[in-house]
Order: C-alpha cells, then structure tokens, then sequence
C-alpha cells in the first residue's frame, strides 16, 4: 500500500473511482486551511504519481484543476506553487509572541528606528565575520570527517575540537589543560547554566557576582535556583574583602563587563586565596580577553590556581554570539557532574560546528581573525575617545585598554543615567545606563560599545550624545 | 606596551638585554611543561617581531636557538613548529575519562573490533549524509545571511527556519502550526529536557513511559527529577487504559521504540481522550515518522488535539545525530515556559546550521535526501528480512513497515536474550537485547538495527547470529 508524506495522501482513502476529484479536493482543502501556503510547491506530478500508485495524467489533471481555480499556478523552472489567496480565509491561528527573556546583554526592547546608532556594549562586529574562511573550512571538514564524526559523539565535545582548544587555551592564555579536560559548551551562558545546575546539586543557594555585572547572568542564575547576591566593583575590579560567604562567585578578570576594569594584582592574590582557604570555586569568565589594545595579555586566573578556578569562554565576541559555541575548564571534581548536566540538556554541542571551529584553529586562520579584527577595534577605540575629547570634554573615561566597549562618567555629577540613555536615544544613539547593570545604586555612566560601527558613525555618534546630554 | 598572546609574552617583564635569551626560554619552557606540544606552530618571525616591537633579527635567532636544541623545526610552507619530544618529560595532567552516561539510544560500551558489523538500532545511515547539498546551502546561507543573522538571536530560533518547518511540518505530519509556535530545539532529547523542567516547576514529579521504551529517555528524565513510570506496550502499541494518574506521557506512535509497533486507530482514540478528560500532556515523539516503506504515512498525534499534545522530532534519523537540530511544537499554554528553559540552557542554537536547515528545507533538498535515503534503507529492511528467512527462519519479525530497526522474536521461547546478544557479539555481530530497553520482565527479544548496512553484510550478520543463536 503505498502512500506519500505530501499531506499523508494514502490512495486506499480514496473512492474506487474518481481519484482525480480526491486528489483536487485534497490539495484544495490543504490550500485553503493554510497547510498549504503562498509559494509552497507542489511534488512534481511524476513523483507524486509514482508515490499514489496512480498514472500520471491524473496528478497532471487534478494539478489543472487547481490551476482553473486559482489557487496554483505553473512557473516555469519552479513547478507548480501555491498562489497568495486574494479572498479571505480563516488565518492560521495567531500565537502571541511571547515577551522574550532578557538576553546576554541586556538587548535593545524597541526595534531601532531607521538612522539610529546602536552603541549597545557586548556585541561584535557581525560584518567582520570571517564567511570566506569558515566555508574554506565547513569544505575541508564535509570532504574529511568520517562517518563517526556525524553520530551520537561524545557529550564533552569533539575530540579533534578539544585537542585544538587546549593547544590555544596554553598557547594564548596560560592554562596547562589535557584535552579530556575541555568541555565544549553553548558559549558562556550555558557554562554558567552546568555550573548553577551542579552547584545546586551540592545544595548551594547562592553565588557572588560582580555589581555592576551582567544582568543576563544575575537572571540565568536566578532561572537555576542560585540567588546571585553582588559583590561592589571598583577601580581594581572585584572588592573581594567583601565576598559574603558562598560556594562560588563568578569574576570577568580580563576585562569586567561592564565597567572595563582589570583585575588588579593584588586583588587576583586575595580571590585566589579566598578560593584556597573556605574552598570557593571562582568561575573565571574570560570575557573579552582577546580584545586588548595596547597593554600586555592579561593572563587568565585559572593556571594560578587550577583546582580552585574553573574558565570559561566562547566565540560570541571573537567570531559572532550566533555560534553559540564556547568552553568550559573545571577543577577535576566538577567534571563528571559537568559532563552528566551538559548530557542532560542537549546529549552534546552539534558536530559541524565544532570541527570547523577546529579546522580553523589548526590552520590558524582564527588568530590570523583575531589579529585583523583587533586592529580594526583599535581604530574604531581611538576614534570613539577621539570624538569623545572633542564633545564631551568633561566625561571621563575608563576601561579603554581593552575589550568591545568603555564607560563614560561624569565626576561630581549626581544625573541619572536611565534618563541620559534615552535622551541619548530620542537624539538617535543607543548606550546603555550603568544602572541597568547594578543591583545597588551606584554611581551614574554609560557604557559604549563601539565594535559594530566604524569610525564616522561612532563620531556622529557621540555628537549626538553630547547634544543630548548638554540639552 | 605591546604584547602577544603568544604565550603572553610581555617584553616589559623582559631584561634591558637579552631579548633573544628571554625569549627562547620562555618558549624553551613552554615546550617543556607541556603548553606547546608536538605539531604545533610557532608564530611568524616578523609577526611575533612586530607584537613584542622589537628587531626580527631577535626572533629569528631564538628560534634558531631551539632549532638547534632539537626542539623545533623549520617546516617549508608550515613554518616552525614543535617537534615530538624523544626524553621523558613529565606529562600532561592525566585526567581519568568520566564513564560516558548513556546516550540516546543505548551505546555499546565497548569499542568494536575489526569486522564486528554493529546494528544497533537509532543510528542512521551515516555515510548517507548529503555532504554536497549541506555545502551548497551553507554557501548561499554565507552569502545572503545578514549580520544580524549572525548575532544574539530569538531564543526560539531562526524565523527562517521556523517559517520553513511550519511549512513542512503541515505539508508532511499534518500539523497546522504557525512559525510563532515552533520551538528549535538541539534534538529530542533538549526537546524531552525542557518538558521536563517545565512538568518540574509545575510540581509533577513522575511521567509515563513506554516499557519497553527508550533508555536514554528515562535516565534523562531521572537526571530531572522527573521518576520515568513504565506503561506496557503491546501489540497495538501504549496500553492505554494502564495509564497511571501522572500529569504527562511520552510515545512514539509513528514506529515505537524497540518494538516498531505503530499505535492503532483505537489506542489512538483512547490517548486523547485521556488527555482530554484528565487535562494530561501527550509528548508525541516523531520517531522513525519519516522512515516507511509500505504502508500510508501514519497522521501525526498532534493535529488531532493541538491543546494536549507537544510534537517534537528532529533531523537526527534523516540526516545524523550529530546535528543536533530539533523542533518541539507545545500547547499554547506552555510556549512561555519552554521559551525561558530554552533561554537559560543555551540562549539558543547555533545560527549557521539553522539557516542550512531552512535553505534545505526551501529548495525541497532536504525531502529529496530523504527519498533518496528511503529507497536505500528499503533495500536494506528486505535484505535484512531475506537473511532472517533463511538463517532463523522460526524467528517471529515485527515492526518491518517503518523505521530503521525491526524486532525479533521467538515464540514459545523462554531464552535471556542478554545472553543471546552476548553470543552474537562473540560471533561478531552487535545487536540489543530487548530487556535492555524494559523496566518490568518480559518476553524476549532481539532489537536489530539495518540502515547503516549496505544489503551483504546484513546477509552475513544474519548468518553469524544464526549460528550464535544455535549454537
């Protein structure tokens, strides 16, 4: 009995005779309750016929049919397709959107409108996007991989992936990683979302954050189970004299989002000590650290103390957030519970995507990004200080040395933020409060991102902002 | 002060003199404790020259150094790169692998020797994956996607992608959904694992299974908090009215797993009015739905009750579990909560492969791979059968019209089919006994998978487990 997928047309339904009448009432009611929309194809009659078990001239008379009453049309090279119905018909069912969760960071609600410069921080330059090398790359990998490659993998990733990553972690950023030490993970928010799951697991209900911090991270804590209790940021990054006492606290050392900070020297040795002496882990997000512009790497905290840090990282800011494609390097007794909880959620990271990333770490071809992306960055950092200086002559800037984004204060001033942003926005330019990223008042700035808009705009840009500002 | 990420070498920390000294040290050191390994590439000498700001004289005599104390070479067209160390030298920090949990489906836990023939079921045709067509679509997704394409997307994914499977989910399984309602998930398990969250925050605390039934499905939603309630399954599939009182139930009505029975007419009548009447959540896994060879497509559960059944199935069988890309479409009522679980999991999948899917899905390649993929494994499925006449011919075979796996049987036989599997396996065939697959004791049972055999070597796995099981 044969039958086809094309709306489960089963030909034992149809009347003894009269196979071409079924065939156009079939199709017609799969057209007008909208199964079938605008543009959609029909199979081609010789498939469609060889599926029915039917002769072919009755597909090619029903398809007529169809085509008399307007509902498809023949196109040449295209088959027959569904044409926009002029009448009005019962819609598909309307599902309200629902309100979106807060995304890492914290997104833009209104669409912009045309002309208005998005200045929002955490987001890289997506025309930057190496397509050329990473379809050089998707061809190496589709013509190598084997068979195996494709299957069921292993939930901690690929092992050609892993490989490549603890060769970069160690060459780039200090850490001395065996690959079987290396979880692939959907970028830093699902590490963070394996690490909330295990440590609630071990009855933890609380986690120390930076404040100002990431407010995506304070809320995917708060979805784990994990209160996220802030913890004051100042001018040598985390205050760590005033951790309160929690199994873990999360710290962006490299560059703290989002006020720009690096974690001072003095302050790496009091949290790694913090961590050695109560037993804390100290999640290390590796936030930006490749983005640096002219100061020496920052080293990462991990290979100072390997069984109390663990690190993560991603692609988000060096390729694009879309990749959703990162890492995860836990002390030794976080590993199986890791492992388990990344199983849990999707079984592993997709294998394409990990072996491309591999590909382009093996040739090279990701630091040669790097290196290009980082020099244009510079230009668009020096740029945006320089219309800065120019316009807003009075603010002060921090967190330049580094990283996607800076923050801009104003010394004696007691204004409010949330308002200067949208003033900002209704002169045509969007930063973000400082404020949206604090859970206690604080001092008031903008935080500028200036990876994504190329030097006249960032000029323009900050024109505008001052226009706002000194209204 | 420049710099490089190099190794994070700082040439502040170097001595007024001795550049070339402090520099092959420094790598001297990192090839030694393991930070660069066999293989890899030492930077560009004018590259690394300009990141330190000093002469390439400098560099090249470091690396002439090395080259000179063995641990190097100068590779043409590949640079300098780190050779094999022929001294003992401590090694990289052993980390014992985590035992793998079990995958979906149930792994075999041993590696294969050469000539073993593997037909485990749940795995497809692996060499069958349409490596020129998923290249040709990621090169017109690289040249037409957006940058915004590229960035922080819609937690529910890519509109593309949605668009295109409401679209072929209607034309296909019948389902009459708009995009708005389609969830892409990484596969049935992501899909089963923000079931279960939800059913969690709403204080359910079992689900009903299939017994026999999917093993990996249950272990994953023990990892949940979810206790997995085994319901027979017999010869017209779930046994309805065993049904306990649990707020959710999970099936595979297209092609059960293992038993490939489909779920008949009455029983499918009986579920949804369970679900109806008692206001339960019926989970209709698309299992196998895309494999049959000769019988009418089986409708999808979900047009029939779009309230009380969430849909979900993947590209897992039709193109390879390795793509973990999936699709779950729910009631209404539980979009916003699945959305959230989606978010704080992962924020989303990966863009590129979503977009290749949606491509595939437009130009009609990705049906065109699957009647391709049909035609081969119906070939296989009648070898298979052929073999099983003629070598175990008091075998009773069931669940032969879709799928990718069927089950045997011996009636009248009161065998341990873990030992008959074991047999097998020393005779050099792996297939599943059916008791791995049940919670409760039952008849006995082989569960054999065809659809990544080519015809000849199922006709001698056949052969060879015939002659294990008479021995």
């Amino acid at each position: 009995m044969p039958g086809t997928d094309f709306l489960q047309l089963d030909p034992a339904a149809a009347p003894a005779r009269g196979l071409t009448d079924w065939l156009t009432a079939a199709v017609r009611a799969a057209v007008l309750d909208g199964r079938l929309t605008a543009g959609d194809r029909l199979p081609a009659t010789r498939t469609l016929a060889a599926d029915l078990g039917t002769a072919r001239g009755v597909v090619v008379e029903a398809y007529q049919r169809l085509v008399d009453e307007g509902l498809v049309a023949a196109r040449p090279g295209a088959g027959t397709v569904v044409l926009p119905r002029s009448v009005a018909v019962p819609p598909r069912p309307a599902v309200a959107t629902p309100a979106g969760p807060v995304r890492l960071p914290v997104p833009t609600d209104r669409p912009l409108l045309d002309g208005v410069i998005d200045l929002s921080p955490g987001v890289p330059d997506l025309a930057a996007f190496p397509r050329a090398a990473w379809l050089r790359a998707e061809r190496a990998v589709l013509r190598d991989a084997s068979a195996a490659d494709l299957g069921y993998g292993d939930p901690r990733g690929s092992a050609r992936l892993r490989g490549e990553l603890a060769g970069w972690l160690g060459r780039t950023r200090g850490l001395q990683v065996a690959p079987e030490q290396v979880l692939v993970v959907a970028g830093v928010a699902q590490a963070l979302a394996l690490l909330a799951q295990t440590l609630r697991s071990r009855a933890a209900v609380a986690i120390a954050v930076e404040d100002p911090g990431s407010r995506g991270a304070r809320e995917e804590f708060v979805h784990w189970g994990l209160r996220p209790v802030g913890v004051p940021v100042d001018a040598e990054g985390l205050v760590v004299p005033a951790l309160p006492a929690v199994p873990a606290v999360v710290v962006t050392p490299a560059h703290q989002f989002p006020t720009g900070v690096v974690l001072s020297p003095a302050r790496r040795r009091e949290l790694l000590a913090w961590a050695r002496d109560g037993g804390g882990l100290v999640v290390e997000d590796d936030y930006d650290a490749e983005h640096r512009y002219d100061r020496a790497p920052v080293p990462a905290l991990q290979p100072s103390a390997p069984e109390h840090v663990a690190h993560t990282g991603s692609t988000s800011k060096t390729l694009a957030p879309g990749m959703r494609l990162g890492w995860l390097v836990a002390p030794a007794g976080w590993d199986a519970d890791l492992v388990a909880a990344k199983h849990a959620s999707d079984l592993g990271s997709p294998a394409l995507p990990q072996l491309v990333l591999a590909e382009l770490l093996r040739s090279g071809e990701y630091d040669r990004h790097l290196r290009r992306v980082r020099g244009r960055q510079r230009a668009r950092r020096d740029a945006l200080l320089a219309a800065l200086t120019r316009f807003l002559p009075e603010a002060q800037v921090s967190g330049v040395a580094a990283g996607l984004h800076l923050l801009v204060t104003f010394p004696g001033s007691d204004a409010d933020d949330v308002a200067q942003a949208a003033s900002a926005r209704e002169a045509g330019v969007v930063v973000h409060p400082l404020s949206w990223h604090r859970t206690t008042p604080g001092d008031p700035g903008l935080v500028i991102g200036y990876a994504a808009s190329p030097p006249d705009r960032l000029h323009a840009a900050v024109e505008r902002l001052a226009r706002a500002l000194h209204r």
